[in-house]
């Protein structure tokens, strides 16, 4: 039976230059709309429950472009405000082999999503009936009023038996200068909230400042990842470990510990066409599992490989249905399907 | 022998929809840079005057290609600080027929230009040799320390003895509710400094007040610019009227008031590609007119022959050399150029 | 209040060669999914009702996309079946001035939506609680177990007390050779269940073989129409007259034609960027009056204002708000807004 | 029956700027390949005929790219002879209402072509079984040799009994100062070898040097075609007056001199797409007629709706096929073909 | 001396998603035309051969596109019938790395190419001088109208001295539950009748229903291929292996077997841009061999050379010249050529 | 403290087709601007220094698109004369895998730059203040005027005083038959002017007709680079090594022979998206070392990391930062930049 699961955060506009070219040498973009929250609650409609997106839109053509975008996603609009006056945007140079890819930021401080007031929402009405609710570290990273949005949304899904998640997302360019220690008591709020936590042994070290002695990162995990679960009371963590081969290839190991047991995907190499959004689509791969009662071992591969998917479709936003998801875990890439 | 302009203005980035489709239906925008002061200076270089812009971009990859767009423009770069964060945008969607075009603006009040301190610009330097500057209305909407800016350098180029342009260009939307009683003080401001303004009867009527018992635009107008120039001292007072007929061609008929004398251009009838940016490939004639000593007469009918053109071409910026608007001056629209 | 409306109808994927090549010349094509159905229910999604398409798309990449698309345009998916293999397909090639634009189909008679056999929809559920039904004699050329899809589910909304609407839409080269004779008995079945028509007097002289005296077209509505709306019980007809102007821009003049009276809107004059879809246009105009209790006179003018509108817009399928085409009511084609 | 049509020309390849921006403004150009031979034998392979372009085009990718593009245009190859180095380029942007559109050839005298040596092709090879050639002025500009390989094959076309077009095309570019002088001798010596001569009064007045007291273009024409026809011996003379309307739409009116009658068509007014090529339209819509035995007044109609239809189409060559040019003449432009 | 080869078989139209969008993504696509017999023979025209396409094709706009294709292809229309109503369409989306490539077909069943009756073609006219007839199995998989054709068209080039070639190419979607079954007897039925089969091991074993202990791929081809040959009578049968590698690449091997010998050409390893159409190449290099009397030696690594060029082109149709793969068989992959 | 560098150079337009189709297969062209002497002043600029180029263009579109572009680049324009008629051009098709690219050059012998008579230039004001100047091997093939240019070019340098730079980069195709033998004596000349060489061991036995009895590349050069030094006192040489391997990457290890010792960089591989110009991104390395006064082992490091971004960049001018090489030199390639 599918579930009705909604995500807080903004929608962004992504203005890509084509191919491979600068902003200094091409004269044409490609748009679209994205955020963690749009990836997550769309690749779960995708899996076949509703997905709620909770977020606030500009009246103007900007906005009506948003909404339409979403609605091609298969998001459901019942909780989209449309008020104030600004789109987040951000820019983005793909990279090639030794040249990274480049994102630039637009003043999204001033987005309808981030000035939205206290009261705005009304969080009993978007509560009633959800069965999971998501948060993202980005969305902590704007302001306090914002940080208010989450923690009472969070609370109200909590006090009507919904699972509440957050994924810790951690940005070093948004919480500026000793952002660690003005990110952590934000983050530690919110995974007391949390029932199911996306993080690894990185975030327990710098964002919660946990410290240990082993110095091979799967110990590291393999000792922070359940001390952090008994110190907020998180019923399940998951997460990932990504390399980035000499080939330019990734490699890419998702971990889910739940009822004080570990289980791991196998690790998964592949090529990359876009990177960004993936790991929202792990996240919603773990979800999906969590909501359809799925045992760890199978969630963990099948997140990992809705992860490995999303790295080979245009966008943020994973586009892979359960069933393409499925049949990547068990075959190797073959021929042309026909 | 070419002269020295400059012009003090924001750059913006804009983000075209190609074709007439809605930002709804596409994915795919065009990108460029302008701004009235990009606009009139570049218009000016390629009339071979020597044309600077005085602004700030910010130094990541969006200033880069502001900034290169504008080297291609042939702008001189010596007094564009790179500082601040953020670059204006506006989306522009193309109208058709009886569908007009829109234009949404991102927020601009937090773009690099508009927020430069106090003290930022080297007034003197760049005032000095300077043959003339050119100020807008648009510029004079923005905030309290960017008006600061004009009035210092308006008065430092006055002093070094460089001709003061203002445009009035009024727009709406910038100035809010109350906008004509807000705007008014910076008007007159600005219109004292000028040695010569951008305007017409509809300005004199709502800016500044003034009122007239002719019902008559063309009454109005030889009325009311007569006595702006003796209230606030200036010298030479310039700009349009123009009308859209009824099969969407634009009729547009310049005019030049200086020595206490009207010149009016004949009224040229044209078809419309891209209206944005016209106005400034006008007062860019007028400026060129004053600035080579051009009889009244054959300045207007060279600014609204250059404007008559600016329709004609892609983009904001104007695009013909002075050779191409003496021919649009004499010649009918003809054949192939082979 | 919104009203809850469906249409019942196939849904096509229009593969146009963009600019003005030939299919010969080019080697690239837009796509986009219209249909009559899937313009009058986004339309009125457009004005604020709930939208319902009933049909069926294949189960496969192409169906994904239609219906994707569909969502993009706002309408409901709850009455759409996946089954069957095939998505009609139309070819446009953009004619220019004197060359006419044509339209290639290919073979719609296996579409899913053609194929899908008796008994494959719910009638009761679909019926339940809507507010109006709306058909078209596209879909009613198809074939037997189509036009028994048609007459159900009238039935079924007739019995449930909504407004039954039938436009006529007679497509010669669906019918073939004695196209009109083979028609008309279909027509009248259509016409004895509408509530509203949408036809002409060209419609009432070839399809019912009516016959007249008047040899001027307003005179021979004027006679013809309250004559259908006696013989079949139709409480409202509506429809259009359309001329193709010398100089290739269209007038187009508008009739609504309800408790024995006509209402005529004023004689609209446009320039035209994309003909097709533009009748849908003003059928979900008359639909609207209709369902939000419009005088017929308000109707008859927004209707023929959404009309003009849709033909200034890329695609099949109307994208004016109500305020957009209120204003173009009221206002003459300006400037850029901004 | 076909027939059997060769031209002896140049093929050049087309950069046309996309849209209306300058080559300054794009970085893309779409491209294609043309010349009065290409335009006049594929027309006629789309009339029915056999066409055979007499040319020397590289052996290398240009020269391959040319001669797919040709087959693709159904031009037969059997005389396209592969040798030299370079294929001739014209740059092309397109104007816009007051802004005419500019042409920039690069280097065509080192053509592929223009550098074929005498003896290099074998005129009686080519001129077995032809039923007509077709030559153009702007070959005869070319240098020496090009104007003995003309010579050459109208007369081996003229021995065995085929029928000689010659098309003034005069282009002052092409010849340079004191053009005309320099031109006479060589027109002279092709109208004296021509059956069917394109051209107007002003021909013959600026090349020829005939004069007329007659002040009204048709008086002149009237006079002097006839003069040129006895001096020279030329059976059939055609060509067309053309007018640019204040509104951009272009008016055209074609004639067609023989046996000692005129013969005009009505005079078109058409909106233009893409004017280059269309006098080539004009010029194979008469050599149709000439080859199939159409009277002289059906010919000059059938041409005259040829060339409009070619202002109608992206390209220089001629798309239209006979039924396409018959309905043209008899109807008026009407709504979409479906 | 140049050969006349024909190829009996579809054409359809194939309708790209550009770059590595899906359908649901993109709003373009990229058209071309193609199908096994177009690749065969635009290939051996390609290396001098005079090549002949026996198909149907709709007399409208989508047809005439791809007469017009096809010519440009270089394939002789001289035995193209046009007649029917629909041109077959595939839609492909590309693949990335762990993502495969979809293709999507419309009903082909429809097609002008499936629906020409018995009695359509003059099989004496075309048999007539042809060197060989190139034969397909998804042309087999058609309807039995088609298969006798195939068979008709087979004996009339048999009975005239011409050689025929069979593909086995069998494609699992086309032949539906129990498609081995159903498929056998028209195999058995085209093998008896060629000279030449292009198939491997697995046709043997799953259309043949042939049967070995052996377990390695090479070793089952060595066993069985031969008792292919002898069974049905077949001179020369060639084919390829090929494997998918872990980074992507793909490894082919090509065998030919004729006078009771294999040979094997070398494994070639390489990067593939466009897959579709790559077999076809194989087989054209390899009737390329025969045709002109090469040593099975060279034969198959021409073929297998030709095959991996045919991976690095867009689009299904083979376009490497003689020249191009012989440099690919000698040398390695260098850099830029100028 | 920036300096002051010149180069003599063509400027050539490229057209490239985009993707990887052949020109045969597309219709569309990319075009872009630039020459070795572009490259490496362009790329001096984003370093900081002036960059002036020393060439001649045409009066025409073309040219006025060039000289955009160059300003756009941060090229100086005080050197570049307007005169002639023509553009240099070429054709450039990517190679994919196991195809390579192509280039098709017209006639640039007929360009502005290549008839720029003696005397054009002034040759002691070009020379005036400037800290190098750099000329190309492409150049030296061109005519006796334009080696005529560049000698006096360089002895006016040397007089004032100026580092003269010379890169060899011979082109096979452009000295023809006996190429090595025609160019010897030019190119003596040229690096007897020169204080820094670009150039490795194939030159100096190929060109200079060295010998050696090494057969190692690197000891090859370890003995024939001093040699050359010594005999034509050139202070500094420096080159590449590049290899292609297996996978299609590159690897390229730079080498710096001055002060009689040679500074080696690592061997750097990496993925290849445009070859073209990355020499000259190298040979722009080197000379902002020597301007700077870089110790050797860092500028070769630099110079092979500016190569290898090169080589990730859309056309022929590298266009990265010398921030961004830096952080090449020093980082492994990693994750997005946001």
């Amino acid at each position: 039976m599918p579930k009705k699961v909604a995500a807080f955060g903004e929608v962004m506009m992504r203005l890509q230059v084509p191919g491979y070219e600068l902003l200094t040498q091409a004269d044409t973009l490609k748009y679209s709309f994205s955020g963690t929250g749009v990836n997550i609650v769309s690749a779960l409609a995708r899996f076949g429950h509703n997905g709620y997106l909770v977020t606030t839109l500009p009246a103007n053509p900007l906005g009506d472009a948003a909404v339409a975008y979403l609605r091609k996603l298969g998001v459901a609009q019942d909780f989209i405000r449309r008020d104030g006056k600004y789109v987040g945007l951000y820019f983005l140079e793909n990279g090639f082999g030794a040249r990274p890819s480049r994102v630039t930021y637009t003043n999204r401080l001033e987005s309808s999503f981030n000035t939205a007031p206290a009261g705005a929402y009304d969080w009993e009405a978007i509560a009633e009936g959800l069965d999971a609710v998501h948060f993202c570290g980005i969305t902590l990273a704007m302001n306090d009023t914002v940080r208010g949005h989450m923690v009472e949304l969070a609370r109200a899904v909590k006090r009507k038996g919904g699972l509440v998640v957050f994924d810790c997302n951690y940005r070093p360019t948004l919480w500026g200068e000793d952002g660690y220690a003005k990110a952590k008591p934000h983050y530690i709020e919110m995974l007391r909230l949390a029932d199911l936590a996306m993080m690894n042994e990185k975030d327990a070290i710098h964002i919660l400042g946990m410290e240990t002695s082993r110095t091979v990162r799967r110990d590291q995990l393999e000792e922070l990842i359940p001390a952090v679960a008994d110190t907020y009371g998180i019923a399940a963590i998951a997460g990932t470990h990504r390399a980035i081969l000499g080939d330019g290839t990734h490699a890419l190991q998702g971990f889910l510990y739940e009822n004080r047991q570990f289980a791991f995907s196998g690790t998964l190499t592949f090529a990359v066409y876009d990177r960004i959004g993936a790991g929202d689509a792990y996240a919603s791969g773990i979800l999906h599992g969590a909501l359809t009662g799925m045992p760890s071992g199978r969630t963990v591969e099948f997140a990992a490989a809705a992860a490995m998917l999303a790295h080979t479709v245009q966008g943020d936003t994973p586009m892979s249905s359960e069933a393409e998801i499925v049949r990547a875990m068990t075959e190797t890439a073959g021929d042309i399907e026909r």
